[in-house]
């Protein structure tokens, strides 16, 4: 029987380009986290359900893949319960959502091993059974980095600086909006609705999307006064410099505790920020929510100033990570790279370096067994140099042999015929130029290196 | 409600210094596949279950991890179908088992797009629903290298000089086992059982764990006759270099086709092999079988010389991958190398290099906001030479921060206070012989580089 082969909606198969290119992503991340001094956990792609249910909202509950429990499932199962709980009976484990409440799990569970604070990063896949569409996958790659058990802005600053570094590094120039969150209370306070602080952000969060009048019919919507729409428009308003900004919002919070706090803590890290001398543009933005509950102090959120995508990056400080585990008062802020997003900037920006991107560095042509033989030695030359090569395994017409070399962006190709195998030699073709010298085959690796 | 946090049965979190273990064997197998010219490709975790099913034969099927249908699952359905029927109705995809048949079906699906021959790797996680026990896991990682498309023996030249590679930049010692699938259906003819071929290989392939009396017994249970035992058994003794044992199998096998294929064949990869020089040993062996039903040529399997713990590696060729799938006529060989067991070995014999293990190489002590301030160059500085970093983000104890490093395993402690801050220097305390020195903070980088 043969089946026409498919993979599920909304997954993915990414070919060896495109592995390339993610891996350079990866790389890039890695080496940057690293140089900070965070260093690498991986969590299992399944988790128990009872760990992820009722950490991401109803929607998100809806959102998870469960697993079928193994051996015979629905065994002693009342076969009539809702489909809810049908499912939930014959479902323990569940694929893991994102890398935020692995974490949260993982540093209750392994507290007594950890050393705070808790610098982390991972990178592993996550999936969600979100409805398939352009741009919107099943499963997806995040690239977290998060530290535990620390208050210090100096923790705001280093993400800062890793976000500087990294998009530095891709070559990408970016724009890092900062709020926090406790401006944003600060202000529900002062318009008389802090009990509508939730409505509030989630509204002037779409300020960029929807514009400033259709923001201020939702907060109507939402029960707000026009005296207290009157004390957040200017808000949105707001220009210049981010220490006029914020000079504005005092005046505006001069009445709330907490907006001058989450003022003062804005001001340290933009003021740390302006010390290290970041060389992407940072500014303050007090529209900025971003998953509005979760985050307690700092928001960041990172755009591509030269393509159009969304977020790239984003993340944020949240005080009680680990308390529905059992573990109050530990606080964390991290931030979260969108690997696809990233991709899809760098190849349209065409910023994939050449380098990364390179497979094999020389093909050697298949001339017969003898010649194959023969050219072994040279191969191994080649590699141990850090040179990548192949041989062409048969023996086929020469023109097959550079048409594999062409479509497979190889730039050289050695022949070792008969002739340059009694004298040993090798005729090297440069596809980038049509070139093509004879060297002696000792030669081989001094040759490539002079050439890339 | 606090829960107490656990992971599934069989299931692993990494810590930071097994991931950078782990890591550092990944990164070490990529760059040997890729100086051979292998290209790297990804595929979904999720497969439709049809992918699946019926590839791993019974046992495999019921190993499969199921994923429920997201949405209303049990909607439309017969809840009164048998178990296996109902699973099958309300699960669609399945967690990949291996990265062998994602391989044949991304090789059917794209075919199109691939240049042949097809050199792939592909490193990523499989789940099997075993019984977990000591050392068998239900999540765990594979490292796949295949060619597809060609029936060279010097693709399996090019596999054994990536074990031999990957072994030799890992610092493990290995034995190389060599056997060809047609040499064991040839023993099967001439012993008068071709039909028994399956029956023969797993009672020989158990030679080293059951001893030669209880593989005759096995063999006998299987119904061969003392006769066809008589000409199997002096096969498993034989001793000798590997020429020897091939003349002296080549007189067994002497009125077989294909067993006379199968030591040819064998004779040219041994040929190729001693004309490569490879370092490891490299042993043919007979009573190699490995999963039998599926390899129709070489057979490959490595096992580490100092320390015991079965195989580490192991493929060979299989001549009918993708027909399942609609394309016959389709030659690939492989092999895969076990993270887990060569991450045992390396751990236990302590070949971990030290620099892949190496977290961070500077903690800066916090001294004060001022002092942290000041600190902040001297960490980019650092940074931008490729030496990690990280400041203590908390004003604490001394001696708490001096723990916190030595805990990590941080080998320089930077110390930046008042005194420093107003003579722009650092006094720099090296854990690992508790010196100290106090330098022009502008030195700093050039101070670590000489000592690491």
């Amino acid at each position: 029987m043969s089946q026409k082969p498919s993979i599920p909606a909304g997954t993915r198969d990414f070919s060896p380009k495109e592995t390339a290119g993610r891996n350079y992503i990866f790389d890039t991340v890695k080496s940057v986290f690293r140089n900070y001094g965070y260093q690498p956990i991986e969590t299992p792609a399944m988790e128990n359900l009872s760990t992820l249910l009722g950490k991401y909202g109803d929607e998100g509950d809806k959102l998870l893949f469960k697993i079928l429990n193994s051996g015979d499932s629905f065994a002693g199962v009342d076969r009539e319960l809702p489909s809810n709980s049908l499912a939930m009976k014959v479902c323990e484990k569940g694929l893991r959502y994102d890398l935020t409440v692995p974490l949260a799990r993982y540093v209750v569970q392994h507290r007594n091993e950890i050393v705070f604070p808790f610098k982390r990063y991972q990178i592993q896949p996550v999936w969600r059974a979100d409805r398939p569409q352009k741009g919107r996958y099943r499963e997806f790659y995040q690239c977290d980095v998060d530290v535990i058990g620390t208050d210090s802005m100096l923790n705001e600053l280093e993400l800062a600086e890793i976000v500087d570094d990294v998009f530095g590094r891709l070559g990408i120039r970016v724009c890092i909006r900062i709020n926090n969150r406790k401006i944003l209370a600060g202000l529900a306070e002062t318009c008389g609705f802090p009990e509508k602080l939730t409505d509030i952000t989630v509204a002037i969060d779409k300020l960029e999307k929807i514009g400033l009048e259709e923001v201020e019919n939702e907060l109507r919507t939402d029960g707000l006064t026009d005296k207290a729409i009157a004390v957040i428009e200017p808000v949105l308003e707001l220009e210049g410099g981010n220490n006029e900004k914020i000079s504005a919002m005092r005046k505006v919070l001069s009445k709330s505790e907490i907006g001058a706090q989450g003022l003062d803590e804005l001001s340290e890290v933009l003021s740390l920020i302006s010390h290290a001398g970041i060389s992407q543009s940072v500014v303050a933005d007090f529209s900025l929510a971003r998953g509005l509950n979760y985050y307690t102090g700092a928001i960041f959120e990172v755009k591509a100033l030269d393509y159009e995508i969304g977020s790239i990056c984003g993340g944020g400080r949240y005080d009680n990570l680990t308390g529905i585990f059992g573990l109050p008062g530990v606080s964390g802020v991290g931030i979260s790279f969108g690997a696809d997003r990233i991709y899809d900037v760098l190849k349209n920006l065409d910023k994939f370096p050449r380098e990364a991107m390179r497979g094999t560095v020389m093909l050697f042509a298949n001339m017969g067994s003898a010649e194959a033989a023969g050219s072994i030695p040279a191969t191994r030359a080649l590699r141990s140099a850090g040179i990548s090569c192949e041989m062409y395994p048969d023996k086929r017409k020469l023109g097959k042999q550079f048409e594999y070399a062409d479509k497979l962006g190889i730039r050289f190709v050695a022949v070792i015929g008969d002739e340059e195998l009694k004298s040993s030699a090798v005729t090297i073709k440069d596809l980038s130029d049509g070139s093509q010298t004879k060297i002696p085959i000792n030669e081989i690796v001094e040759f490539i290196r002079k050439k890339i």
